[in-house]
C-alpha cells in the first residue's frame, strides 16, 4: 500500500478493518449511499461528537489508534448516559494530506476495537480532506427508557460508575514525559483507552431518575443535571478521590480533588437514584437536595457539614 | 448578542432556530446527551456527510445560510437515494474563532430551512472549535425497502429526477462574478440551494432496481451503480443537456455535456427501472446493457449508435 491510496482503495481498506461479523441488526454496511439497520421496538438514542486536532487532542501526544479509540468511546458514552444499547456507529473523518494509509488504518483499528468493546460496529462513514484531523462520530442506540438530565429529586443519592480525574492526569503525565512511571499507568491508560460505561447505563436504567456522562468534568456535567432538575447536588470529597488518582496527582504535584472535580474525558456515568436502589457497579459520591433559594448547582460538603459551591469549569490541561 | 457568546448561549440560540414543531417522532431534542426518536416498524437508513472549508466550499463564494442549507441537503440526499423518509438530522459544527454568532445563526437558519424543505428537523448536534469551518451532517430515515446500487438489470432504463450540471456551472459563474446575469440564475440557484429528491426516491422505491444520488457527478455516480450491478450503462447525450444548462454553459464558454456528465452536487436521483415503469417526475436518460467482456461501466451513445466510454471523473471546478 502506498502512503496515500485513492479514496476508493481507502474505503475498501476501512471496510476490511471494520469488518462485519453478521451479528447485530445491520442490513447494509459500508459501500452504499447509507447504512441500513433493521427496525426495532424501542426508542432510538442518537448522538454526534467531534474530536478536532489542536482542540481535543494533540497529534504528538496521542497515537492514531488511541485517537480512533477515544473518538469512538466519547460518542458512545452519550448512549451509556441515556441507558441505551448501541446499534451502530458512523465515522466522519477529515484528514490532511500528511495522514498516511498507515495512520488511517491505525485510526480505524482503534475505532473498531472501541466499537467491539461496547458490543457494536462501525457500519459506515465519510472520508474528506481538510487542514486538520477531525473525527466526527455518530452513534445510534436504543432503550425502552431513555435517561435524561432533568429527573433528579431531593433525597436521592448521586452515584458514579467509572474513574474520575484519571484521564486528565494521564494527559498531563504524557505531556510531561512521565507516562512510563509505575504510578502513572492507570491515569495514562484512562486517557488513551477510556471506556464508555454501557453496562453501567443499562444497570441504572430502571432505577435512575437522571444520568449524565462525565465528558467535561464532574462539576460541569453534574451541574447540567442540577440545573435541568432544579436541585442542589452536594458531593462528598472523600468519595471522589481514589488511591490511583492520589498517586497520579502526586507525580504532578496536583490536587487530586481538583482533577476529580474538573478533569474531563473519563466518561464515567453519574446517576441519581433513590437511597436504597444503588445499581451494581456504582459508588455513592453525593446527595441531592432542594435548590437553595434560587440557585441550583453543585457544592462540596466540607468537614463539619459546611457546603462550599463548586465552580463549574473544566480542568485546564495545559495551564 | 455579542460576536461570540459562550457555548451554552450558542446552543440555546441554535435550539431556538431549529425549534421543534411537535410533529415527527422526536421524543428528546436539543439539550440532553443525545436525541431520542420513537420506534418504528421499518428499516433505518443512516448516513453521514462532511462539508469542509477549502475542500467542499470557499467561504468567499457561499453565504453562511447557503452553506448550512447545502450541507443539510448533501446528507439528506443519501436518504433520497435509498428511497427513505427522513426522521431527523444531527449537525456537528467545527467553527474557527472568527465565525461570529451572526454567522452561526445564518448557518443554522440555512440548515433549518433545508430540513423543513425535506420534511424533517435538526434535532441535535455538536459544537467544536477548529481552524477551518466544517459541517458534518448525519441524517436518519426509514423505508420498508431500501434501494441499493447493485440491482440494475440489462434491459432496464436509466432515469433521473433533478438537475444535471447546473450546480457546477453555478459555482463557476459565482467565482467569475457573473452570478447576476439572467441566464445564470437557475445554475446559481442550483449551487446555492440544491434539493434532496426525497419525493422522487419515494416515487421510485417500489419499482427501481438500483438508485444513487448525483453528488460527485453523473459519470462517477452512475459508474458506482454499473460496477456494483456488473452492467454497462449507456447514456443518451441529448437527454442529459437541458436548455437551462446550455444557456449557463454558454456564459462560461463551457461544454454543457461535460458539465452534465462530471459536474457534481446537483443531488439529482438516478434510478434503473423496467422500461414500462418510469416513476412520476423522472426523465429517461439511458439504458442498461450487459457488461461488455469484463468491463462494467458507463458509455455515451453517439450518433450512428457508436458507444464511447465515459471517464468516471468529477468536474474540475477551478481548473
Amino acid at each position: 500500500m502506498t502512503a496515500r491510496s485513492s479514496e476508493r482503495a481507502r474505503i475498501d481498506m476501512l471496510a476490511r478493518v471494520f469488518g462485519a461479523d453478521g451479528s447485530g441488526r445491520t442490513i447494509v454496511g459500508i459501500g452504499d449511499d447509507a447504512a441500513v439497520i433493521g427496525p426495532g421496538k424501542e426508542p432510538l438514542v442518537w448522538t454526534i461528537d467531534a474530536q478536532v486536532e489542536g482542540i481535543h487532542f494533540r497529534r504528538d501526544l496521542v497515537s492514531m489508534a488511541d485517537l480512533g479509540y477515544r473518538a469512538t468511546m466519547a460518542a458512545t458514552s452519550d448512549l451509556a448516559a441515556m441507558g441505551a444499547t448501541p446499534l451502530g456507529i458512523l465515522a466522519g473523518l477529515v484528514l490532511p494530506e500528511d495522514v498516511t494509509d498507515e495512520d488511517l488504518r491505525a485510526i480505524a483499528e482503534g475505532q473498531h476495537e472501541a466499537a467491539k468493546e461496547v458490543g457494536t460496529q462501525i457500519i459506515g462513514g465519510n472520508l474528506a480532506r481538510g487542514r486538520e484531523i477531525s473525527i466526527t462520530t455518530t452513534a445510534l442506540g436504543e432503550t425502552p427508557r431513555p435517561l435524561g438530565r432533568s429527573g433528579a429529586k431531593p433525597g436521592e443519592v448521586v452515584a458514579i460508575a467509572g474513574p474520575l480525574g484519571l484521564s486528565a492526569a494521564g494527559l498531563v503525565l504524557i505531556e510531561r514525559g512521565r507516562a512510563e512511571e509505575a504510578d502513572a499507568a492507570p491515569a495514562v491508560r484512562a486517557y488513551r483507552r477510556p471506556v464508555a460505561r454501557i453496562a453501567a447505563g443499562l444497570a441504572a436504567r430502571d432505577v435512575a431518575s437522571a444520568a449524565i456522562d462525565v465528558s467535561d468534568g464532574l462539576a460541569r456535567d453534574v451541574g447540567h443535571v442540577a440545573r435541568a432538575s432544579r436541585v442542589l447536588v452536594v458531593l462528598d470529597p472523600a468519595a471522589l478521590v481514589t488511591a490511583e488518582l492520589t498517586r497520579a496527582a502526586a507525580l504532578l504535584g496536583a490536587d487530586p480533588l481538583a482533577l476529580a472535580l474538573h478533569g474531563g474525558e473519563d466518561y464515567a456515568v453519574v446517576v441519581t437514584v433513590p437511597e436504597d436502589a444503588l445499581p451494581p457497579g456504582f459508588t455513592r459520591i453525593g446527595k441531592v437536595f432542594p435548590a437553595e433559594g434560587r440557585s441550583s448547582g453543585v457544592a462540596l460538603e466540607q468537614e463539619g457539614g459546611t457546603r462550599v459551591p463548586v465552580e463549574e469549569r473544566g480542568y485546564d490541561h495545559f495551564g
